[in-house]
């Protein structure tokens, strides 16, 4: 007899990602290649023996306020997480139990299912369409919960706002919108909380903010929502020196918006160059394309760029073995990329 | 038809501890009066823009090193939580199903109920003896997982280790001994999880390290266990800076043993102080005492204290609404705290 659950002893072994050793320029985990706002870095330094010694506000309350005035919504229909993925296992669960069903497309990001098997709910997935967009079976499901990115996970692709806003209205369960990526695309379903009261949005600082280190993410959505997933939170789940940085990386809006600006063009000018070279690009809305190298030669890529010093990422499922996920960095780190992959012979 | 799950809707909402405004020597929440460890601050003040954008060690495998060292075992065998409270959510996850069953004593920490109650596992409490020994009961219960701080919670009583041992011998579950007090008792069934396949012994930073605001502690058991927790964590759950700071305050453990003798000397002196004035202290290996106010006056006397300026702590349940909950400060700040019940002529 083991004392393990029969769901963790079928869950698979978490696999990190890949940090290895060396001076690797990385391409791999859509971190933002910007430093964070100096603010950010000052509230750091200057963090107090208190603020180490003491507990966290165990609400992260001045976040959540800083966080109401960024998003345009109340504080109370804020929940603060160690990063959203925090977010996400209190969605999970708070709506989950054993042998529900959670909707999800897929390519996507696939910790939904990982946290989804940890409550012993079940994940039906819908692929998506050709061209990455939505298919009309997703509008119909029983899910408990669907969970949808926007801009899609590993695709970067950007939903119609349309079709979202049917996916609450025709949905009787809830709708998690995850907006990682959003920033990068200058879209958001964040007013849409008040037409929809199935509706929870995902933000993280991760990203968009330069902060994946310090692990700040939010669900937004009707304060009765927010109500249930504090009570399910890590009492003191966001630590000191995370909230006054958070705090500080909300309030420097320019800064934020100045890099966003220059990573999308880089984006755009990263995806015209590797056009001219013969790989397809999938539109991007995010930090990140997703690209088909010519003759099949993904895995070799990847390979490739390794040793030259540049770490890029693969997914080995049947949709995604084909293609190479890139992260967008500096117009130096692009333009050093396409160089290593031409000098290695796997481009032209 | 409610989306919530029922375990969430029946579960009472969280309670934050008291942090009210105001300049307030807090003694109300057993953090630790001393600053953290020099190193400690210097290594978040030293926190890189790249520590900040990047995203952290997903298994904070430097920490676990630094744990393993410092706790005598090996790194496999350590796995690292955003707080001991994530630690205790990971075991949650990880061995209760629906309709399983967890025993805990009482007094003690709430925490192990709620958190089985969010996996709709049932809570059995087993009352302490008349002097906070552990009830015969206890040894022979059907418990999936039994919780018992080490020293424990609320009362600070120690445990004989001749009884700890038994608990494991006896139980087909596992037994989880919170150390979380463990550093101020200097007294460890660390060693143990050698001779016991069932136990995990859990640390935290939060108290004797005086890292409550950067969110760290540690589950130590065999490691077919810790890779088993380790499934169920979240995957970025240590946040960079936080496991930077962990690492220096692990390696100065000579500052620590020093804020620790300081903190047991001023324990003593001061229960003999309350003594002397006709209070009731129960013995405590912890860093704060469970005390009886002459005369029933337990309420009125967290009010007057906090009019005062300290904040004290009273649990409004059965066995603790008489009682007084101190945590203990630095001499001075104790002293204060006995001339302001003097002042106030709630004591002699």
């Amino acid at each position: 007899m083991t004392l393990f659950r029969h769901a963790v002893l079928e869950l698979a072994a978490y696999v990190p990602g890949a940090q290895p050793e060396g001076a690797y320029v990385k391409l791999n985990a859509n971190e933002n290649p910007y430093p964070p706002s100096p603010a950010v870095m000052r509230a750091v330094a200057r963090a107090s023996a208190d603020a180490v010694r003491l507990y966290p506000d165990a609400t992260a309350r001045p976040v959540r306020e800083a966080a109401a005035l960024a998003y345009q919504v109340q504080a109370d229909e804020v929940v603060v997480g160690n990063g959203s993925d925090d977010v996400l296992t209190m969605i999970c669960r708070t709506f989950l139990d054993p042998g529900d069903r959670i909707a999800v497309v897929d390519p996507t990001y696939t910790l939904y299912e990982t946290l989804a098997a940890i409550q012993d709910a079940r994940t039906d997935v819908y692929p998506l369409e050709e061209d990455y967009q939505l298919p009309e079976a997703l509008f119909s499901t029983r899910a408990k919960v669907t969970f949808l990115p926007y801009p899609n996970a590993q695709t970067g692709t950007l939903f119609p706002e349309q079709a979202l806003r049917r996916l609450c209205e025709q949905q009787r369960g809830i709708v998690v919108i995850d907006e990682a990526y959003a920033p990068f695309a200058g879209l958001t379903m964040l007013p849409q909380i008040r037409n929809y009261g199935n509706l929870v949005v995902l933000r993280t600082l991760s990203k968009s903010h330069s902060l994946a280190g310090l692990r700040v993410g939010f669900g937004i959505a009707r304060a009765e929502i927010i109500a249930a997933l504090m009570k399910v939170k890590d009492s003191y789940n966001v630590n000191a020196v995370s909230q006054a940085a958070a705090i500080a990386a909300l309030q420097d809006e320019d800064y934020v918006a100045e890099i966003t600006a220059a990573i999308r063009a880089t984006r755009e000018w990263f995806a015209a160059q590797l056009n001219a070279r013969g790989w397809t690009v999938y539109p991007s809305a995010a930090n990140f394309v997703l690209t088909v190298p010519p003759q099949g030669r993904a895995a070799e890529i990847v390979r490739a760029a390794r040793a030259g010093g540049y770490l890029l990422r693969r997914f080995d499922t049947p949709l995604l073995q084909d293609k190479v996920r890139i992260s967008i960095g500096t117009d130096d780190q692009m333009r050093g990329l396409l160089a290593c992959l031409e000098h290695c012979g796997v481009t032209a």
